[in-house]
């Protein structure tokens, strides 16, 4: 029998994800990473879970990139333009919001809601019509604000149901949102990217020359060769005034023939290129067996 | 004598701003209307102003839209593509930051420090540097924490020059920022847009066909005329998911021959086009005696 020092436990991945517990964020992390043994691990900001990837204390990161109503995470763009940390995956979940109680609180005690911003603007109509007397107080995050139902007893929470899970609390009325198609994209973070599959997108930041024409001219071997944009977006590059930072999807991995010639046509037409990643395009959650 | 009933008083035109009083946009439509005969009215919201305007509640509004930190203000976006409103002019201001103080308040007696997220980030190495004890609060506006001031005598906010002014408060500490290049571009908004003057910018808004190169098409008939983009920019398409709106400003007045030309070309390559105006190109405020 070999002495307890000799036995070696393989470390598991882990992942981290924008938290406190129960966030859409870690919902998406579960899913992706369903059928793999990995470890959690909750960061207070965007910025952390940038950090613990880039620094290999996290193997994946998982953050939010984009709301289908709100638009960008400014933030998430900004650092992924800084920072040398690769897009390996996307993650597409639909946003449910629930009202959520402590198991104490009947629905006529509610006095207060609490919820982030977005979540209350989107639940505006069912809490109008269910709860006009109601007063609206805004949290950093829909999990803080279920967090602080444990210690109010006529308050409600707009949040998810990981979050009910996580802190023990009820819901008493399931998908509040008054928006439809309402989906958050979320990047999976690791220090490379993923490898071809045929369903592939792929993520460049590029900065152009101040001359009349650079857009249109960095677009041409990209639109030459029939290549589909999914997004452009511009964010400020905060060094140069007025001047901007580009980001770009498209549909295709960055090996492909077509992709790769485009992209190297293109290196010349601009001042930077970064390819941020090729990934498999967006889904909501891996169901198969492969690595992710 | 006429009697008292014949006498007409001409209705001075009224500028409706973001509020409270004592914000950035307040200092920006002060300045920019500063040789003119205006009411001003404050608004709670960015809408609020947007829809003084459409509903001829107001002659001019004005409103924050972009940061050169901070990028874009998506709703100044959203409601320029959804309503009846044109951008009349543009207004760039430099940010200064102070630190404000109750009159009765002496620097070694603040513990809390209140701002807008912001406006608290862009002021971090002052505030670490010389209250690294003080405990952050976080306000919906720079105006606010200034306000709140009145009933608080061991607090400061990090706030305008107006706004230190308007509430009757004290700064002690000027240009806080760490950020040298700060600056906020405002719209002027009205029912219509400006004439031309030789240093003028247009802002459009478009939707794309569904198919590849459409972009690349579309900024086709700027880039064979030499007109220089100065801006691009996406933000979501609400009612189709992951299609998008486009926002775009060029150097030179709709009114341009090279210019229409372009808009003319450029309107049957798109799904959907609106000119959201022409105005004189960005300055701080306007100094000569010009109607704005």
């Amino acid at each position: 029998m070999k002495p307890v020092s000799q036995i070696t436990f393989s470390k598991l991945p882990t992942v981290a994800y924008l938290g406190p517990e129960g966030t859409f964020t870690e919902q998406a992390a579960r899913k992706y990473f369903t059928n793999f043994d990995v470890n959690y691990d909750e960061k207070p900001s965007i910025r952390d879970v940038f950090l613990a990837v880039e620094r290999r204390d996290a193997t994946y990161g998982v953050v939010p990139v984009e709301n289908s109503i709100e638009g960008s995470v400014n933030i998430t763009l900004d650092l992924l333009y800084k920072l040398k940390v690769r897009i390996k995956g996307e993650i597409i979940e639909k946003i449910h919001h629930n009202l959520i109680v402590n198991p104490y609180t009947k629905k006529s005690e509610i006095k207060i809601i609490l919820s982030h911003p977005q979540a209350l603007a989107q639940s505006r109509v069912y809490i109008e019509k269910n709860f006009s007397k109601a007063k609206l107080v805004e949290t950093p995050s829909t999990a803080i604000a279920v967090s602080k139902l444990t210690k109010m007893k006529t308050a409600a929470a707009v949040g998810t149901e990981l979050a009910a899970k996580t802190y023990k609390m009820k819901i008493i009325s399931r998908n509040i949102s008054n928006i439809r198609q309402n989906y958050t994209r979320f990047f999976v973070l690791c220090l490379n990217d993923s490898a071809l599959t045929g369903d592939d997108r792929t993520s460049l930041t590029f900065t152009l020359k101040h001359e009349p024409g650079a857009l249109f001219n960095f677009l041409k071997p990209f639109a030459s060769r029939g290549i589909n944009l999914s997004k452009i977006e511009s964010r400020p590059f905060k060094e140069k005034l007025w001047r901007y930072i580009f980001f770009m999807d498209f549909e295709g991995h960055r090996e492909n023939k077509k992709c790769k010639a485009a992209i190297n046509e293109a290196v010349k037409l601009c001042d930077t290129l970064k390819v941020l990643g090729s990934y498999r395009k967006g889904i909501s959650y891996i169901t198969d067996s492969k690595a992710p």
